[in-house]
């Protein structure tokens, strides 16, 4: 095994999973592959560093994060707090259920510090090119500080290079003349940027909800929620109104589906990210993936059909991340050590992807969702035998619950208790409620309680 | 030479240029190489394609665009005219000299049309890796639309790609809690955006000046232009005011370097693009590159030092495009065809370089660059033969014509008129000048005059 190598591209949540869950097989004596783990940030953390940038870095790619300033956790910390480092191992006290975004960052990246084990992260490099070479993988990687091209060949491909970094964005009639600012909630960075406007928000997925309450916080005027779904149970504030979709763009005027109209200075464009893998060799490349609650292709939803030495972690649209990320690292990592044993027949391993990339058909409202990936990461459980079963049921119900919370206060859910599945520990109330805080800091954070 | 192949990346004015120039020469029975064009948009024309996208095409390439509704070309359409299509063949009459984006877009892709000759464009496929294959280069490239990817071998590469596509954006002290709207020019697409808006824009070059008047054209209530050069010499309209470089962010106010503050809408970055070619490999690839008069490490501008079967085109920062790409693209053509013999002492190859490269540290005014320019074109002309020595004079005469009538009227300068080096016609004088000329469709520049 220690002569086998494995390419880990990404080190977000995905990658961090992989790597500690290798380290945990380490510690009891087993012996475990080389890794060799491509970031091509300069640190660690994936989608959960905030950059100010939009479009690109200063090295020219892509940026990878689509996060913004203020922005908070929309689910309770417990519903993805981590076995081996809990939420009272990290803050040494009760806290609020819902954090900001720094202090999630601040978590796992300490919590990898924890359980990293000296393993080497290459940062600032990107992977361009990834090629079958007989039974095993040609990675081509570029560091992108001394500019200078490698290759290396690999045994096995792990990608974590997540999917809400290459947004989707469809054409209007008319939007190619509009006037006022176009963007979509990739290049979202501040909500007191639109202070006093009027803005059109496209999409009503989890991006479209926060961005039009952000914009509510921090004093938009008027913002309009454009979707196809039937209209959402929130009681929205007073200056955010749901709307029909968009029909078409006239210069300086939004003309919506049902014939009402609005001019607006900005429309953001809330409509969801592209699973894209440039760097992956044609048949090594997921395809057809878009955000849904299981992607074809994928036996246990990670292991490529036709080449399962190819790995892609954390593909599904999700409801908790970090819990799910962990049960598909001790998944992929079984299989590589070879303690989970891969159907001999082909057909079998088919069957199995059919079998659940049909089942997320049947899910119909958000507790089917939550029912979903539950006994999704409980199917990985029984094969890792890693995490409790009984815990997973119980982040399922904590789900549900958050979301009966948020359907009853789309402005108050986030000031919620949660209980922790690991330590007990109930959840601080915040003193100051989510939408007078406008302070994100750890000192606040801490203290508002 | 029938079963040399070229690959041609990019099919913009440059790659255009190209395909003209071997044209040239079959229908003077030369025989000429194959010529593979690769376009990832979906249409030749490169950078004067507008889009209304920022950051990413739908199919999750980079944005290759930089232009903005409303923008009218800032140089006289005399000094780019071609020969073998002039603008009285386009228009078939005199119009003012300096037409909007949409008619120049019209001009170049008519004139490809004329002298395409079946060439084949592979529209919508981005190359995604070239390499070295022994004494050849195997160029791997993607279909947009069927996600295929697919190899081939080459003779020649022709890099055609342009170098106004990847922002450079340096970083200011507390600009990630900067509450404004913060974008690179890369990303401005339409001044009205900013109307009745505070609005700072950071450099000084073509990019900031223009952003500058359009955003005075379009109702800006305040703009300041912030730079490190000496005061500009423009009658800036009353709202629009030079100040020092930024020196840091505080949350809503923007400190210059000479202690002066303001508050802003917005910050628009005008500094300027990367040379980024991550599809070359390593040795291959043009390093070091910046936007100067003549880039290091290519032999007249053009031919990688140390593989001359690599050619960069328009990598030059540069007064008038056109007329260089077609003296670069001749050139090209001639040493593919054999026509042009290289040094065949490497020292020499070299020292032509140096040369030229060091000879551009004396250009010290905007005088200066225009000789140099000129002199390199020159240079171009007199081993190809194409073109003539006197038109490339007057062509430096005109642009110093246009450059003093820029210092002395920045919102005027566009209504000025200049006469055609190959038809002798004299430019139409608009009836409503540039300031306020909202319209820029072909129907009302026909009309204007």
């Amino acid at each position: 095994m220690e002569n086998k190598k494995v390419g880990l591209i990404g080190c977000g949540p995905s990658g961090m999973a992989i790597i500690a869950a290798f380290n945990e097989a380490k510690k009891n004596g087993i012996a475990i592959p080389k890794i060799v783990c491509f970031e091509k940030q300069d640190q660690v953390g994936g989608l959960w560093n905030l950059t100010w940038r939009t479009g690109f870095e200063e090295n020219g790619e892509p940026v990878h994060g689509s996060m913004y300033q203020h922005l908070w956790s929309n689910s309770p910390k417990e519903a993805y707090e981590l076995s081996d480092y809990t939420f009272d191992d990290h803050f040494k006290k009760p806290v609020p259920s819902y954090p900001p975004r720094t202090l999630l960052e601040e978590y796992i990246k300490e919590r990898f510090n924890k359980c990293r084990n000296g393993q080497e992260i290459l940062l600032n490099t990107v992977v361009r090119n990834v090629a079958q070479s007989g039974d095993q993988f040609a990675i081509s990687y570029e560091n992108l500080i001394s500019k200078e091209c490698q290759d290396d060949i690999f045994d096995y491909v792990i990608v974590a290079t997540g999917h809400f970094s290459y947004p989707s964005l469809p054409y209007y009639p008319g939007i190619e003349k509009y006037c006022g600012r176009v963007l979509h909630s990739h290049d979202f960075r501040n909500a007191e940027e639109f202070k006093d406007q009027i803005v059109v928000i496209v999409g009503s997925g989890y991006s479209g909800e926060d961005i039009a309450i952000q914009l509510h916080k921090y004093g938009v005027k008027q913002c309009f929620v454009s979707h196809r779904s039937p209209p959402k149970q929130f009681k929205w504030p007073e200056n955010i109104k749901e709307v029909p979709l968009i029909e078409k763009f006239e210069k300086d005027l939004i003309h919506f589906k049902d014939g009402s109209t609005t001019t607006a200075d900005a429309v953001i464009f809330c409509t969801g990210y592209k699973h894209h893998f440039p760097f992956m060799e044609d048949k090594l490349r997921l395809k057809d993936a878009t955000n849904i609650f299981y992607p074809n292709h994928l036996y246990k939803g990670i292991l490529l059909e036709g080449n399962t030495n190819v790995i892609y972690l954390g593909m599904q649209n999700k409801g908790y991340t970090f819990t799910m990320f962990e049960a598909q690292a001790w998944f992929a990592r079984d299989v590589i050590l070879g303690q989970i044993k891969l159907p001999d027949d082909k057909v079998k391993l088919n069957e199995d992807i059919k079998k659940w990339y049909d089942m997320q058909f049947l899910v119909t409202c958000e507790t089917d969702v939550v029912h979903f990936q539950r006994d999704y990461i409980a199917n990985l459980i029984e094969h890792t035998g890693h995490g409790s079963q009984e815990d997973n049921t119980k982040i399922g119900e904590m789900f549900k619950e958050h979301m009966k919370n948020r359907d009853a206060g789309i402005l108050t859910y986030r000031d919620k208790c949660f209980t922790s599945n690991y330590t007990g520990t109930v959840a601080a109330e915040p003193k100051i409620s989510w939408i007078h805080c406008l302070d994100d800091s750890k000192e606040m954070f801490l203290n508002n309680v």
